[in-house]
């Protein structure tokens, strides 16, 4: 059996990679992380989905990327964008923050003997981050078996990456199929005490346009701002 | 004045690499890590070394690498090697450590618009860790760049390796031209609670064959084991 390290935050896209991985018979361990991002409550969704997917193993790392900030979601003097999409790279980018995910995704995989990474980073329906970018994925891959005893040993790590090309659409229609609880996750940048969505930022605005686009039910939640 | 991130362990190559960044006139921000590892007393000699050459700032950023495991370093169940340096590359290899690090420096790098990172990596006299090789570090310097919202900007990041082609007699050798008190530093992998070292790790063996070569007083302190 193979294995795999997942990436999951609790939002719709990991939650979907996380099925599409299981369902390319992939051994799944979900890796999360408490970063110090301001919608914290998503990993208790994390801790849902990996549950109702089934993972052998669900680990947290904590890393305080609050105390280097620059981003909305890690320094809360910074507010959380409203106004919708632009062609900007919006304020709510993480310096570096796929990198150092998928690093220590790289360690723990490294450690497990596991050569595949999903990460469910997307280039379509997104905010333009540099590092959900197919060269960035691919620039990493090459890293990885440069930076590890296992690459120099002749493994190879893959970093796999299935919702790179879909439409938010697309990703819901393919989670529905693969029996994903929408309803678990949260994908909102700054969701209330109880989880319930903003409705106005741009990764709830994205997941909207998804579910609407495809017809089918939102499960998500508003409370208001 | 150009800013310039710098790694700093608190040991012999970190500390010589801070004084060399400062004497090519950088503003120097030293960050440490707290990852679990078995000789965490390094931390006080990071901060002492830091505060020895300069900094404007110290950062300390906690990553439980320990939850991962792998390696003598973070796992206590481990033993760390005293037999002497192999061809093969040792069990105190922490998996994707460098690029955790190397992660989140830029990360903070691009907060602060500092395009310049320092990490005392050595390709000489130094244990076979993969993520020490120039062809690592030319990886995450094309990474760094795709990974970023200032490398789309076309701000370019620059990972600076000062001692990557240095014998440890030859760090020496320069660190105490520019002035660095080596009796701060620790490298020793299982130091004892007062910071003694074990003179019998891979990391004491490269030191004190440092010293030995280039005949200068070695100021390390060693407890017996």
């Amino acid at each position: 059996m193979k294995k795999a390290v997942i990436l999951v935050s609790g939002g719709l896209d990991s939650a979907t990679t996380l099925a599409i991985a299981k369902s390319q018979g992939y051994v799944c361990y979900a890796l999360s992380f408490d970063y110090g991002q301001r919608h914290r409550i998503e990993l208790q969704a994390a801790r849902q989905v990996a549950k109702h997917l089934g993972v052998v193993e669900h680990k947290f790392i904590h890393i305080n990327l609050d105390s280097i900030g620059g981003s909305a979601l890690t320094d809360t003097q910074i507010n959380v964008p409203t106004q919708g999409l632009s062609d900007q790279i919006p304020i709510t980018y993480v310096p570096a923050r796929n990198t150092v995910f998928l690093a220590l995704a790289l360690g723990w995989a490294e450690v497990l003997s596991a050569y595949h990474i999903f990460i469910g980073v997307n280039a379509v329906d997104y905010s333009g981050y540099p590092d959900c970018r197919p060269k960035f994925v691919e620039a990493f891959e090459q890293l990885a078996n440069l930076a590890t005893k296992a690459g120099v040993e002749g493994h190879s790590f893959k970093i796999h990456t299935p919702l790179i090309h879909l439409t938010k659409a697309q990703i819901i229609q393919e989670g529905l199929r693969l029996g994903v609880d929408y309803n678990l996750t949260i994908s909102c940048y700054q969701p209330n005490p109880n989880g319930y969505a903003c409705g106005m930022c741009d990764a709830c605005r994205l997941r909207a346009d998804g579910f609407s686009r495809l017809d089918v039910p939102d499960p998500t939640q508003y409370h208001s701002i």
